[in-house]
């Protein structure tokens, strides 16, 4: 982690979704995680790679995990981070994003993490500062560092992602993570299911590289991994507010629905979970859930990818300066 | 402070509260508190000690001077210092204390500091995570670090504290910090008063070691130590709300009522003061206050727990790891 | 900026205002920051000249823009910062800002950068604390490091600011920076011209050496540089609340009315931006425009007012212990 030199360099400024990435290019940000996870497993948890860059959080939604996470990776490798507190800031002001951007441009961060309710958001920064961007959350977009945590967490797990049935179930509609995981998956060549109630599926689905059920029972079926998603009611319009105890009888995760799974497949959740709609807490916490290795999994995978998205070698070419 | 080999090991790994310490164990941490005094007040008020440590600042209640206190003292033993807010947090989707917690604890942290309305909880929450937790005070239980920086106030200005009469007045149904006192104050021999209208003395008291006393005036004769408390009027139902002004000319401390208190006794108010109801600006100004010395020795006491909590020692033997 | 020996002592303590400032003082300034703009443009924008400093941001009032400001010029210093965030703070428990301000002295800051809505916070702050206090804006008062900030602009865009005309327009009445821009041009011999309805006009603004233009077209006329206010309607009484059409039609910044300026006029606006109310958006983001520049030039002068404040020489000297 101290010298990177022997890895390649990253051929990408920014991250704005894990659309437009080769295999190779995620393959190269896993590999450069799995040495970050040593990094925070010492007692003095701190390198100097990003010593006096400057990092900006800049979170138009609140997030405990995805903030914290991006905070601690940045200060990990002795990056001085800020976080922009959006409910106290220029917004209520009437200021654009683009202009609080510009400005914060202005004050020449190297790497800005936005989070935003927009899909795009990420992008339009990307095209107006001269900085480094990484998307924690578009809309309904891309969440390409959640992917990227699911990927390594599964690969460190499993040993590989090629070849692995992923089942994604539950409220596939609102969910970025959904999008970016299918995206990722595919890309590394797993065969990727989605597997919810029609009313939760976005209406593109099936132009996806997917296999799409209606049933958990079918769509668990030898899966190697299990991965749910969190039932997003805020973000639904009064008209289909299912149920919380009829969702779960029919899409929560529980002990019986998992038997369908292949024996021992991992359960995957990207938190804040809702405890008893998309997953039962026995699953939750039992033997097969990697929920909280994913969690340990961000801090190294952002770590990694702003290292390489800051490698000295792209600002001594000048490309990012 | 830098190399504290001298020091004894400290035989805990959370600060849940002052109940379980002995007395060796609370004269360490002074004595560490009394080394941390002098970082504070150098020009570069920065050691190594916490160097590459992860301290999380989780406050489910907002408070200006403890959890700057905190930060404080963690920036300056150089740990890297993350504040979660609470309101921003996934409370708001729903999470428990205890996912926010196995949350947080799944990227690594050294050291939780932990403010929560709900008595018990920095105690749930050391059974559940790997690292070292500091109760900032759960609900009325107690408030550790606030009993200790007293306690650092009251021997630094009068040598010792076995002995004292320490008369503790006001609001004391309420506060997490009258009972960590009278439990500190007794395991280091003081003579502890409690002086309260009845209807402010929670029912348990008389099974404390302590004195009642219902007038002020009984209360502060020949006391050596005046602790003031807070009249915590947000956390009284609306049954029973003193009237302020009835308040204070029965139990708001004036320069009539701290008369009866030994010449030159203390005065301390753990802050945020109600000046005119708990106590009168000219004593909380006047010479007889120590109120400015509790905050600068709350510093001085959380760099001591800290570090001792933190002792290379611990972690060498993976005890804490 | 490492060894800044050969600059002369800052002879201030604070920085309350402009007002009170020799030129001599204000041109030390700028070119302390002038040395500062650099630190910001490296790859690694780190000193050690600040290392184990401490700062706090007191901020009564909400802004993106100052309070990151001066959190980055802080921690590029390499200072350890401190942010009270002002709406989770005692403030809602009824402390007053002296009893906050002497409980964050008794923490034992270096520094106290402080914003709150009443002119003379922080004079009265600076006369209570021990250690330097920055004003960050105090009601309609002074806001001095954006004076100089906006000087700083000024000078390295046209050379000097002796002998320029000044055109400062829109809503002088609510503007605290108008305040401060004034005497500084004035103290540094530019001439000064306020460009405002009657109705946006304060009494006193005869009495300062300004000429006033009622007209945009009179008031532009030859000058080198247009600074224009954000227009405060969240400040303003029901009665007159302009409409944003007719305000932006007299008093808007706009190519028309721009042409009337010296050819090459610098445009500035303090931000954040009300795009289409006092300025046309072709306009801020024209040729013309400096006001990234000026955001950049905030981080540097406040590195350097926080260094001139922080002098070693000072502290050596007993002065601000």
């Amino acid at each position: 982690m101290t010298k990177p030199q022997p890895l390649p360099l990253f051929p990408h400024r920014h991250l704005l979704g894990i659309k437009g990435l080769s295999p190779i290019d995620i393959e190269l940000l896993l590999d450069r995680a799995d040495d970050a996870v040593a990094i925070s497993r010492q007692s003095e948890k701190k390198t100097t790679s990003l010593r006096g860059r400057t990092q900006i959080n800049l979170f138009y939604e609140a997030s405990t995990r995805t903030q914290a996470s991006f905070e601690l990776a940045g200060k990990r490798l002795g990056a001085d981070v800020m976080n922009m507190s959006v409910a106290s800031s220029s917004v209520k002001k009437g200021e654009t994003l683009i202009d609080t951007a510009m400005t914060l441009n202005a004050m020449r961060p190297d790497i800005l993490i936005i989070r935003h309710a927009s899909a795009g958001a990420a992008a339009l920064l990307a095209q107006k500062v001269d900085c480094a961007v990484v998307n924690a959350g578009d809309g309904a977009h891309e969440h390409p560092t959640q992917a990227l945590l699911d990927a390594l967490t599964i690969r460190r797990a499993l040993g590989r992602i090629g070849g692995l049935t992923v089942a994604i179930c539950g409220d596939v509609l609102h969910s970025r993570v959904a999008r970016s995981n299918i995206i990722l998956l595919n890309a590394l060549g797993a065969r990727v299911r989605v597997v919810a109630p029609s009313t939760l599926l976005p209406s593109g689905i099936r132009d996806m590289s997917v296999e799409v059920y209606n049933t958990m029972k079918e769509g668990l079926e030898g899966a190697d991994v299990v991965m749910m998603l969190r039932l997003q009611r805020e973000r639904m319009a009064g008209a289909f507010v299912p149920s919380v105890r009829e969702y779960f009888r029919y899409w929560g995760l529980d002990a019986e629905k998992l038997k369908h799974a292949k024996e021992g497949a991992l359960v995957m959740h990207p938190g804040p979970m809702n405890r008893g709609v998309e997953i039962a807490s026995e699953i939750a916490d039992g033997p097969q859930s990697v929920i909280q290795d994913q969690v340990e999994m961000g801090v190294a995978v952002r770590m990694a990818v702003m290292e390489a998205l800051l490698d000295p070698r792209r600002t001594e070419a000048g490309d990012a300066a």
